[in-house]
C-alpha cells in the first residue's frame, strides 16, 4: 500500500492511500480521514460511498465531514466508485464503466473481469483497513450519496450485523424501476432481474429492512428526484414498520451544497449508533 | 448581472454571478453566500479572497465556511483571483497573469488593461454587491489565503476604517523580499520599488498598522514557509504593539485542508468583530 498524501485537518490526518486491488484487478485509491483520538486506540469507522462520476476525492474535499468526524473522536474512509485504468472497461456515458460501479460484483463481459466494487467495499477493502489502521472494525456504520446512497443502503440491508446504522444522502432507492438503475443493472448484472433484487433499496426494505436506524435526506429541488425514486423507499420502509427517519428538505438539490448542509446531523446520527448503540 | 447559479446551503443560498467589469474590462465570475437571515434585513459581510491558480470556486466548494457564516448569520463573498479570458494577458507561469492577480492595480504592459484587481476587489464588487444585495456594507471583515492573505492584510491596512477585523490563513507576509511577489509586483507594477510598498503586509505594517483586531494562522509544515515569511510581519506587528493573534499550527501545510480546520475559528474572530466590535 503506497501513500498519496497525507495532510493535517481538524487535528488528524487526512490521507490518500493507492494499493493493487485482488478484487478488482487494478490499483485502487481511497481517502482515510483519522481523528486525533487514533493515538489512543481505535476508533470507529464510517464509510461514505461516493455517486456518479466521483472519485475518492470528492466528498473528502467537498462534503466537509472532517469537522464532523473530528469532534466525534470517529474516522471516515472515502473508497473509489469504480475500478479505474487504461485496462479497465468504460463507456463514453457518465453513467456506465469508470467512475460508475453501481456497488455490485459483474457478471457481464466487458464488466466482469474488474468491476467487482462489492467484493471491494465489503471484503477487500474492510480487511486492509483492519489490518493497516487503528480502527474498530466491530464498530462500523455508513453512508453515501446519490449511487453511494443506494451501496450504503442495500450493503447494510444485504449485511446484517455488519453496520450499526445507515444514512444517505438523495439515494438511488428503486433502481429496478429507474433509468439510474435499469440500464447499469443490465450491464453488469445481466437482463435477469431476478439478479438485481438485492442491489434494489426498496426491493430490499421489503424482503429483510435494516435491524438498526436509517437516516436519509433528500432535497424537495433535487433535479433528479424521479430518478431516485424516494417515495418507492418510504412506502416500503413505512409498511414494514422500519426503525427510520426519511425527510424531505425544502429547496436542496443534488449538489454537496446539499451534502454538506446536512453532515453534521449524519455524523452525529451516526455517532449515537456506534458509541451508544 | 447573471445568474450562473443558485444552490441552497446550510439555510442560505450559495450563487454564483457573472457580470461585466468596468474596472478589468473582462466579465468576472464571484460566489456569494447569502444566509437564512438576510430575508429579515442587510446581513454583515465577509470577503474571502483566494490564492494563485484558485478561481471564485476553490474556497467555495472547500472551506467549509458556510457552515460557520450560516451559524453567525453572516454573508460571504468569493471574488476570482484576476481577470480572466480570450484577449486578458497571461503567462505560462501558475503565479503570473490569469489566476495570479495579486490584487494589485497594474501599471506595466500588457497587464494594465485588465490586471486592475485593487480597483476591483476594493470599489467595483462593493458597490455591486450593495446595491444588488442585502448586504450591510457598514459591517464588512476580510480574510484570505496565501495570495489572499496577503490582498486581506494589505487591503484592511490601506482602507482605514473600511473592515472592522481581518484575518489570513499562511498569508504572503512581504512580498518586496520573496519569490512570492518581487516577480510579480516587478511585472505588474514596474522595477521601482518605491510602488510596490503599500502592497507589502509587512511594510504596511510597520507604517501604519491596522486599526482593529488580526488573527493569522500558519502551519509549521506548509511546504512555502520560507516564500510566506510569516517572521517578518511577526516582528513589525510586535514591534508595533498591533493588536494581533499570530499562530503557528503545529503540523498543518497550505492547502484547503489546513483552511477549513481553522475556518470555524477565523468567521467567529470576525464575528464577534462585526456584531460585538
Amino acid at each position: 500500500m503506497e501513500t498519496v498524501s497525507e495532510n493535517a485537518a481538524f487535528g488528524g490526518v487526512q490521507g490518500v492511500y493507492r494499493h493493487a486491488s485482488s478484487s478488482t484487478n487494478c490499483d485502487m485509491t481511497f481517502g482515510l480521514f483519522l481523528p486525533e483520538e487514533v493515538a489512543d486506540g481505535p476508533v470507529p469507522l464510517l464509510w461514505y460511498l461516493s455517486g456518479l462520476t466521483c472519485t475518492h476525492e470528492n466528498a473528502m474535499t467537498k462534503a466537509g465531514a472532517q469537522a464532523w468526524c473530528a469532534e466525534q473522536g470517529i474516522a471516515m474512509v472515502f473508497p473509489d466508485t469504480s475500478p479505474r485504468g487504461e485496462g479497465v472497461a468504460d463507456d463514453e456515458a457518465y453513467d456506465l464503466g469508470q467512475g460508475a460501479g453501481f456497488y455490485v460484483n459483474a457478471t457481464q463481459a466487458p464488466w466482469a473481469p474488474h468491476f467487482q466494487m462489492w467484493d471491494y467495499i465489503t471484503e477487500e477493502l474492510p480487511t486492509l483497513l483492519g489490518e493497516r489502521f487503528a480502527l474498530d472494525m466491530d464498530r462500523q456504520s455508513i453512508t453515501g450519496h446519490s449511487m453511494g446512497g443506494h451501496g450504503a443502503l442495500t450493503m447494510a440491508m444485504n449485511l446484517p450485523g455488519r453496520f450499526r446504522s445507515v444514512s444517505a444522502f438523495a439515494p438511488i432507492c428503486n433502481p429496478s424501476a429507474s433509468d439510474w438503475g435499469r440500464k447499469q443493472l443490465t450491464a453488469y448484472l445481466g437482463a435477469d432481474e431476478a439478479a438485481w433484487a438485492r442491489h434494489d433499496a426498496t426491493l430490499m426494505m421489503q424482503d429483510s429492512g435494516f435491524d438498526g436506524p436509517i437516516l436519509i435526506d433528500t432535497g424537495t429541488s433535487d433535479q433528479f428526484l424521479d430518478l431516485l425514486k424516494p417515495e418507492a423507499l418510504a412506502q416500503a420502509a413505512a409498511a414494514r414498520r422500519q426503525q427510520a427517519v426519511l425527510r424531505m428538505q425544502p429547496g436542496y438539490d443534488h449538489s454537496y451544497f446539499f451534502v454538506s448542509t446536512f453532515m453534521e446531523d449524519h455524523v452525529s446520527f451516526h455517532a449515537e449508533a456506534l458509541y451508544r448503540g
